[in-house]
């Protein structure tokens, strides 16, 4: 981009057009609304994203982002520590919470497993998950995983490593979803809906 | 939206979620990006975000953003002190800017005449533009506000204003942009293209 703007500004506008959903040009738009509201957007914006960057961590338990070396969740004693929901990210664990119908606890895994990417069971702390199996009165392990090529194979090097114990494994159910028109939905979720079907 | 993320995490992403461009799921999106990237994308953002949001000011003369009293247009003595371009907005200049072809200076309205909000000459800094006019030896104002009712009205008003002066009063040509196809365009554009023909 050409220089246009002050060499800061122009810095501000590069490092907010590597966020996800800006580009260059709306980074720049972005940029204009803070400069404008200087008081009471960008200096607050400021103040609390080093905050963050400052305090937050990763779960040692979970994997979950916390300001704390637990999580909420972890640390809350109503959770049911029976339960575990094995999830891809973060983002598909505020899914879940937002949902409010799970009352167990999460294993964020951080990815899939992936030999072209290097990433193996280590990189997405299964073995930290099978020792949570193994010690903490674990009786399910719910597989939520995204319904992808990548996001089943990992499901299934999970299920296959928990196989030798006791703990029931479990998957999100597949069908039409919620408000969904089946004229919409693609052949591969018609056809599971069809397969999965029960008695009205 | 509810409180599935840590508190100091959800006022990150409500505060983002006030950028344009951005709305509450892209915010968070973008939040988890920065939780991924601490280090080299949620850290120097904020901090160059903070420094940006203390020194960033208008600039005196021009209303230009700039992190000095006088803007680096304004304190560069090769551009023409006898032309100013008027605009409504510092995403304006810097569009000017871009284009690279005016080498004079500029004046910032910050907006245009609004009766409705209560938006005057003063808030303009209109009469800060006929000050320039007296004192810095302009010789031309080119008028490049927006192709809209309120530009349009603003920039009559200035041009009223200075009529009692001997200075040049012109505004940004109207017609055909570059690389636009007729089929696309409105009609009003076709009709100003039409009016203002010239000989090929």
């Amino acid at each position: 981009m050409q220089n246009e703007a002050p060499h800061e500004i122009e810095a501000l506008i590069n490092l907010m057009a590597r966020l996800p959903g800006l580009g260059p040009r709306s980074a720049r738009r972005a940029v204009l609304t803070l400069l404008k509201k200087r008081g009471n957007l960008m200096a607050p914006l400021a103040q609390t994203m080093a905050n963050v960057a400052l305090t937050a961590r990763d779960c040692l338990i979970c994997g979950n982002i916390s300001t704390d070396d637990r999580c909420d969740i972890c640390s809350d004693d109503r959770r049911a520590i029976s339960e575990i929901c094995v999830v891809e990210d973060v983002a598909d664990l505020w899914a879940m919470e937002r949902a409010g119908v799970f009352k167990g606890r999460y294993h964020v895994l951080g990815g899939t497993l992936s030999a072209l990417d290097g990433i193996g069971p280590e990189e997405l702390h299964i073995p930290r998950l099978l020792a949570r199996v193994a010690s903490e009165g674990v009786t399910e392990i719910i597989l939520a995983l995204n319904a992808t090529v990548d996001g089943q194979t990992t499901a299934h090097y999970i299920a296959d490593s928990l196989s030798y114990t006791e703990v029931t494994i479990t998957s999100l159910a597949q069908g039409v979803p919620i408000g969904g028109e089946l004229d919409y939905l693609d052949d591969g979720t018609i056809g599971a809906a069809l397969r999965a079907r029960k008695r009205f």
